[in-house]
């Protein structure tokens, strides 16, 4: 009944949402621990109040591209907002990529984007990281691909590519499409955003998702050249962000200062949990996101991850990948990281202990 | 940069959206007059109020499925819930069409799923209407086509096709994709839903947008067999429903009473409408939904169209089409109907007489 290449893929699967009432760490999503700004909660109680539910949204999202636009200096004509980011890139990928052309980005990363290319049908081309992260802008610039993307921050390692490199790559992709997914740029040092309004190939994406803490929303940001917002307002639903959607990323966007409170918030208890995972002796690479990857290497840490989950403590684990030795560990409360810390030591000592005996902690 | 076919392609242009603040009579995109359960607002200021915003949305968006499981009687696990119809149509042509593939459906109808099969490089086939809107089956089940659309109550004519009719074109097109789009449904005297039970091959679409009052809140509904809802969930965005709109939906659904007495008051002021619209000269097919087609054989409604929107009256009207001589008027409340014939009336009586002297009234 469907295409063959839907009848055999396989969903993407995104990180386990705990069931109301549950009561769970949640350190597996990326999301902020902290509320959303008040001003959020103010704007959808009124909009739900006056009756115009019963009217559709504005199809540009108007309120809510003119305060990125106030908030990021560029012209609305720009800006194109999605139903989260996870939707920018679905426009991406369908208006860019037929069966068969090529589809280029860097891994490990965001695996949506091998999901999003099978349903093109496109030919996908990963070209590895380095061994510190780096770019590899060289291999990725001759593969000449129709879209060359690249998340930086990216997950799941939570490095950064650098402003001047991102620049070099888009100079040398010319004329073909660079977009620059950067859901979590806020907790970095720094952004490739002006790429934007300097490069007419370049696409960078952005999510309130993370550091404004609104992920439940689905609010996504695309900054582009005019000629590519045009094209992928084509492919995009009429209404694709509900009057409740556009009012509270415009309240968001109107209050960044108190983003900003809380991403200073969230990057001090990552610099303690760097400091600490290290200490226990995993791997960190410094991360400029929101969550922290950490690395036993050769180490299955499946059980590690299932045990954490008994414990309560929901962290990420990539099944089959080439870092199953690796956690993905999102940045939560100091309480929550405290928490973790209390069940994560005694795991690690015994994975140690029962490496010296020659044995596994079961998954079971 | 992007396909040659979306380059090439025309965008789906909704309906006018009026800027906040413009005072319009608003009979253009066939919202609901009346607005919302109380409900709803109480739903949103409470999950809004909550902090939950900064976690992601259920995926399977939960408890709107489970409100809909209870009202229609249905498992689940034939449900999906899509950020409006709209994107549950787009989700069924990208999981079933290939470039190539062939998509059938009578016309005149809603012109999104032709913008939908040009994204998908589908094949279109179309099949007229009979000449009161007959649904013609035979034709329809000879194309075998991939995928084939019946919108009933059908737009821009408002006519309905009996359940009956549509359960023998499910029979006749076997294995093959029957969507039967019910977005006008609950103002009709029947509906086909049950036959989304009773075959596995029938796919039938609803939106809480017109008889729920809640177009501005993208809800959407698809029931079909559970092999279809899985596969429709490869090609879904993993959080295509925010946590309000997830709330709101199931509020909406839990008070369908609400949306009865407003159906009924939608439904008493269109059989006032098609009374009058007649006696004006207006062909008016019998009307299931909550608009009306209203129709002056062989003359370009364009400058009427035009003479109310200066008049503060917004309908709509479908240049370049095979029925520019036609306007589809949404059914308001009583005071805008009022409001609307008090405009119209004399612009008929202008144009009877501009026809006796045998010119058109100007455009300009």
């Amino acid at each position: 009944m469907f295409r063959d290449v839907i009848e055999r893929m396989a969903p993407y699967v995104p990180g386990e949402q705990p069931r109301p009432g549950q009561r769970l760490i949640k350190l597996n999503t990326n999301e902020n621990p902290y509320p959303p700004s008040p001003a959020v909660r103010q704007a959808v109680a009124r909009a739900a109040a006056g009756g115009s539910l019963r009217l559709y949204p504005p199809p540009d999202a108007g309120e809510f591209v003119a305060a990125a636009a106030r908030l990021y200096g560029f012209r609305p004509r720009m800006i194109l907002a999605g139903n989260g980011s996870d939707e920018l890139l679905a426009m991406l990928f369908r208006a860019a990529l037929g069966a068969g052309a090529t589809v280029a980005y860097p891994v490990p990363t965001y695996s949506l984007y091998e999901t999003l290319a099978t349903m093109q049908e496109a030919r996908v081309v990963t070209v590895p990281f380095g061994v510190k992260f780096e770019l590899p802008v060289d291999s990725l610039a001759r593969l000449e691909a129709r879209l060359t993307i690249v998340c930086s921050p990216n997950s799941p390692s939570g490095t950064n590519v650098s402003r001047e490199t991102l620049d070099a790559l888009a100079r040398r992709l010319k004329n073909r499409l660079l977009v620059i997914d950067e859901a979590y740029v806020d907790f970095a040092d720094e952004n490739a955003l002006d790429l934007a309004r300097r490069h007419s190939n370049v696409v960078v994406l952005r999510t309130l998702s993370k550091s404004f803490s609104l992920a439940g929303m689905r609010l996504g940001l695309c900054f582009a050249h005019p000629s590519i917002i045009e094209a992928l307002g084509k492919v995009k639903d009429s209404y694709n962000l509900s009057r409740l959607a556009v009012v509270a990323g415009a309240a968001a966007l109107d209050d960044a200062a108190w983003m900003r409170r809380n991403v200073e918030r969230v990057r001090r208890t990552r610099a303690a949990t760097e400091k600490r995972l290290r200490k226990l002796g995993f791997e960190v690479p410094p991360s400029s996101a929101n969550f922290v990857f950490a690395r036993l290497a050769g180490r299955d840490l499946a059980p590690m991850g299932a045990a954490l989950r008994r414990r309560g403590i929901l962290v990420r684990h990539f099944p089959g990948s080439s870092f199953a030795d690796a956690l993905r560990i999102s940045i939560g409360t100091p309480a929550e990281m405290a928490a973790l810390f209390k069940a994560l030591a005694p795991l690690v000592r015994g994975h140690a202990a029962s490496k010296r005996n020659g044995r596994a902690e079961s998954n079971a």
